[in-house]
């Protein structure tokens, strides 16, 4: 659905595992209890206001607008999951439930296409006002997706019909005529969502007006200096969370071509690039294609944190310098984190290269995987490596940062976004490919894809990501078929095998993909197998805040140390050089998973502050657990980067 | 004249060495210099206006008053400055600069006694209307300590008359009566000055009144929320200082007497605590001194960095939680540590004893000289333990650490503060004991004190603190005197050496002090000897920040590394455990210091944000010159803190 070559959804299955139990929560409790927190019925949750605000606007209710300029977006990412939910799994139930939302929507939209109750219920005369700060566009960028999804889950026009009055409203107000804005928004979003617009209908001007978005995009004379300039009371300064970088925090300060380096707001940033790869692929625009590569390449090498989150600086929730990476503060949003997915997965269909596969890996399994709590029920908005309650709790500059999960956001903007990414799941494992299939993502189930010779269904086995075993089973539809399955092979492991109906193969993968051209059988398979030692991780060395410190990881998975395990003051932690850890199962421990366990140090001075005496260490068992499944005992310390001594 | 038991300032003389240079750069440049600053006449510097404020109140010309609520108090600290320059190397010139000055002063002062150029010339119908927020009884505080200073020095009345009055207005406004206000300064320093005063005028309602401010802040119903009540247009809500703490920031959220730990704004924090142990000794309140005691046993065992300093959280620059001492982040504010020494001083009235000394001369050699460039023209505020620079000005919470030193600040409290510091330095450097004299801080040059039998002339030979050998030469009035001689023999020494006349003998410490008790006569000589090895300091390990790391001090000296020595990305340096570091003096560096030199190693990486390979390490000679000197040389990365290897 969302891209050109993702597997239809209900041709994609995740049976058992890790992955698919994360799916099946997102399916049974996230989705029906965030529908609750929209509905504001979550006693003790901060108050969503969507659906009230939709009922208000379309004239069902009487009431005041509640929550911020683009509350509507939380409703809308949620409609999205909601229908991807329904694509994989039929529910008669929601489905109705959205076709009455949808006709609460239908009802809210004015006659000329304008849809955000917002503007429509508290600033009329404002609409298009503000675009640097008031996220419209965001919201409708959103509602644009929402639609898409709606439509290919269900079939039903009823939503991509708004959707469509919407985005032609757009197209009639911004371009540039000389009856046009010549603007863009201030939050990044409606680009991609009107590619996937263009690309649903077959409506180039969706594609074009996406396009016009970017190259007016931080243009000279600046549309954002000019419209507040236009504004009545703007009195010149920009909002706080603009410090230092201006304009750059909405990337508009040069124009979008002209960027090398990742700036400003990290989802931003995340979501401009997936709209820049998406144009660049539709369009064959091979300068922006390079660009896109350079950009990715500067995020990944200069800006990433080892969980695959983005953004360290919580005062806009930002890029910051190359290199600054700081546990505590790192911001490492659950969006941003989806934002680096989501460029992943496009730059894998403008080349199928394993690098995205394994960025996109990491972010999954440690960053995005961290905003959901076991239950389903709370959510982390700020991913940080490093916990100490007290300070969290105290420190400014931590404020943003929760200690334990949270049921709802007054900016919900994380988790119905991570109900879509986990509702659409199929869309990031596997790619058409024109000779055949690739497998990104390795979840138990099955897949279902077009080979030149018929469909063919590709059953998969593996405990994976506690296990580096994959069988694959190859059933055509036809007694044959002639395709090649290319199988990631993923950069953290050093030593894959590959057997093929019980004969061992080379792996020889090019560039990170493992190829098998041949005429398959029914009944075929093929067990790839990757070895999952315990991997110590250490960071450059210009990564100051990680000098001297080591990080595990088994697999894909990011392990952290927890106070429950550890107990506290997880500073003192030494991790010698030598440690042998073992991975070993827990079956009833954080829902099942593979813990790290081996002998380490702990440092404990006398009760001095200061001391010219040497610092005493006892040997001490240290257990590690995956990082995304943090704070699911409660509160206490955690830490990702250990002391190596 | 601070302190009940300093000597007169005219009878310390500091001759030769460090602490001599930094008080004649002081007297020469400093003090000049910020006369410059007061008037305006500094190009590129932030407009200080204090001058032209008070001739504007005083009617000598016409004007808008220019700054911030407080802005007297530089120009009051400035010349508590001067008069104590004036006191230890008469200058008729700058007497008359002062006398002139007091002259406008008078002039501005209301008849009713209030001065304060900003509510006279802005806000006079707010007067004593937001103690909590606008620093009136603090400006007050300021006035009074140079009226104080200004007639010890000169023996004039003219400022202490003026000052006088003011007490005299504040004392018929504050207190119980009943057309009286029960409040309080949101800033405090009108406590320790009032006590000053009382000292030095034997007007015991002044100290009276400090005792009433004490008592009275905090007390249920809280003054500051009676207060924010009754204002006009005041919407309830906290200033953004006061995050989480709320009215502790102000330590006064509950009754002083029950404070056990220290809260909110750091300086503030540390002149209340001044003014509690001159209350606790002037009035023999052994409960208040035992809590004094325990306050400072707080702070300095769980809230001190390294250098002294004091408060680590930028946001109302405050004290955090404890152990939270980060060292990009540190707040150490220069007036803080000034703070520190305050309070040592006073707590070394109330008992003689060591560890007093230890910590203010820790504050001294390390965040308090650090306030001040080589050349004296330029300042820190902020004295972080650890800069990036493009990490410094890149993060929000950083925003207030300057990575070179500057000018003048738009809040200017620090300079002034550091030059009434070194102008008063023979304050903290000796005490006039019962049975002789203590001296704590070891400099060349002269003391003159009292003995039961006569004047004394105690005169200093050393290179303190790059050696640790102190001669002294004892100088009676008459042939022979008999008293006790305290010399300090600092926590930092392990094998202090004391030879008497040739004859070495036993220091035998007894809190921190060697006494020697006898009849002295002209020409007796005592040699002390304080071996100064290069010692690796290591933090608690509840100092999260400094985990694995050591820091190199040399006696009272912490040290740090410079990019200009060590190149860029100090975070890869590490310091073997066995690495035998070597002091060497280095005459023509940073003014004449001792550098630390020895192996080291540095790790680089490949390019690789993350990999699993080990770091190669390579052999580096690493230098470490004194922290109170870094950014002499231009802007460059500094740490204190070094991986331990």
């Amino acid at each position: 659905m969302s891209y050109p070559s993702s597997l239809a959804l209900p041709l994609v299955r995740f049976d058992r595992g890790f992955l698919a139990g994360r799916a099946r929560l997102v399916r049974e409790t996230v989705i029906p209890y965030q529908w609750e927190a929209l509905n504001d019925r979550l006693p003790g949750a901060e108050r969503s206001g969507c659906v009230h605000n939709l009922q208000v606007a379309a004239g069902e209710k009487a009431g005041q607008f509640h929550g911020l300029f683009w509350q509507d977006s939380d409703l809308a990412k949620w409609i999205e999951a909601a229908s991807y939910r329904l694509a994989t799994h039929p529910d008669p139930a929601l489905e109705a439930t959205l076709d009455r939302l949808i006709v609460t929507i239908a009802k809210a939209q004015v006659a000329d296409g304008y849809l955000n109750t917002y503007f429509q219920l508290v600033e009329p005369q404002n609409r298009w006002a503000n675009l640097r700060d008031c996220h419209e566009l965001y919201v409708a960028g959103h509602l644009i997706e929402a639609g898409v999804a709606h439509f290919g889950a269900t079939g039903k026009r009823t939503l991509l019909d708004v959707v469509c009055r919407l985005a032609d409203l757009i197209a009639r107000t911004f371009g540039p005529g000389p009856d046009q804005l010549p603007g863009y928004c201030g939050h990044e979003e409606i680009e991609l969502a009107l590619v996937r617009l263009a690309r649903a209908t077959g409506v180039e001007r969706y594609r074009d007006l996406a396009l016009y978005f970017i190259e007016q995009r931080g243009r000279s004379p600046n549309y954002f200096e000019a419209e507040a300039a236009r504004r009545a009371g703007d009195d010149g300064k920009l909002p706080w969370h603009m410090h230092h970088d201006g304009l750059a925090t909405l990337q508009a300060a040069r124009p979008v071509r002209e960027l090398t380096e990742p700036v400003g707001h990290a989802v931003r940033m995340m979501y401009l690039l997936a709209a820049m790869i998406d144009l660049a692929g539709d369009r064959h625009d091979a300068p922006l294609a390079a660009q896109c590569r350079a950009l990715w390449q500067a995020i990944v090498t200069r800006h990433l944190y080892l969980t695959g989150g983005v953004g360290t600086e919580p005062y806009g929730e930002k890029f910051c310098e190359p290199f600054d990476l700081p546990p505590d503060r790192a911001y490492a949003e659950t969006c941003a984190a989806i934002g680096v997915m989501m460029c992943a997965r496009r730059l894998l269909e403008l080349e199928l290269h394993g690098g995205y596969a394994d960025v996109m890996e990491r972010a999954l399994y440690n960053n995005v995987l961290s905003g959901l709590a076991l239950d389903g029920r709370t959510f982390f908005y700020v991913n940080p490596l490093e916990v100490v309650p007290a300070v969290a709790k105290r420190r400014y500059e931590c404020h943003l940062v929760k200690t334990q999960r949270v049921p709802w956001f007054g900016c919900a903007c994380c988790p119905p976004n991570v109900a879509r990414l986990f509702a659409s799941l199929g869309d990031y494992a596997y790619s058409q490919m024109p000779d055949g299939l690739a497998v990104h993502l390795y979840a138990e189930g099955e897949a279902g894809f077009q080979s030149g010779t018929g469909a063919v269904r590709l059953l998969v086995r593996t405990d994976y990501p506690w296990q580096g075993r994959v069988e694959f089973r190859i059933e055509p539809e036809w007694a044959a078929a002639e395709f090649t399955l290319h199988l990631r092979i993923p950069g953290w492991c050093r030593q894959p095998g590959l057997v093929l109906n019980g004969v061992a193969r080379e792996p020889g993968a090019v560039d990170g993909y493992a190829r098998i051209s041949r005429i398959w059988r029914s009944g075929d398979r093929v067990v790839l197998d990757l070895p999952m030692p315990v991997e110590r991780v250490r960071a450059n060395t210009r990564v100051f805040a990680a000098a001297g410190q080591v990080a595990l990881q088994r697999g894909p998975v990011v392990y952290c140390v927890e106070e429950a395990d550890n107990g506290p003051q997880l500073s003192a932690l030494g991790l010698p050089r030598d440690s042998q850890l073992t991975a070993r199962p827990e079956l009833d421990l954080l829902g099942g998973c593979v813990v790290l366990e081996g002998p380490a140090v702990r440092a404990a001075t006398g009760g001095a502050l200061y001391s010219t005496e040497p610092v005493p260490e006892t040997p001490v068992q240290l257990r590690a657990v995956p990082y995304a499944l943090w704070a699911n005992r409660g509160e206490g310390e955690m830490r990702v980067w250990l002391r190596e001594t």
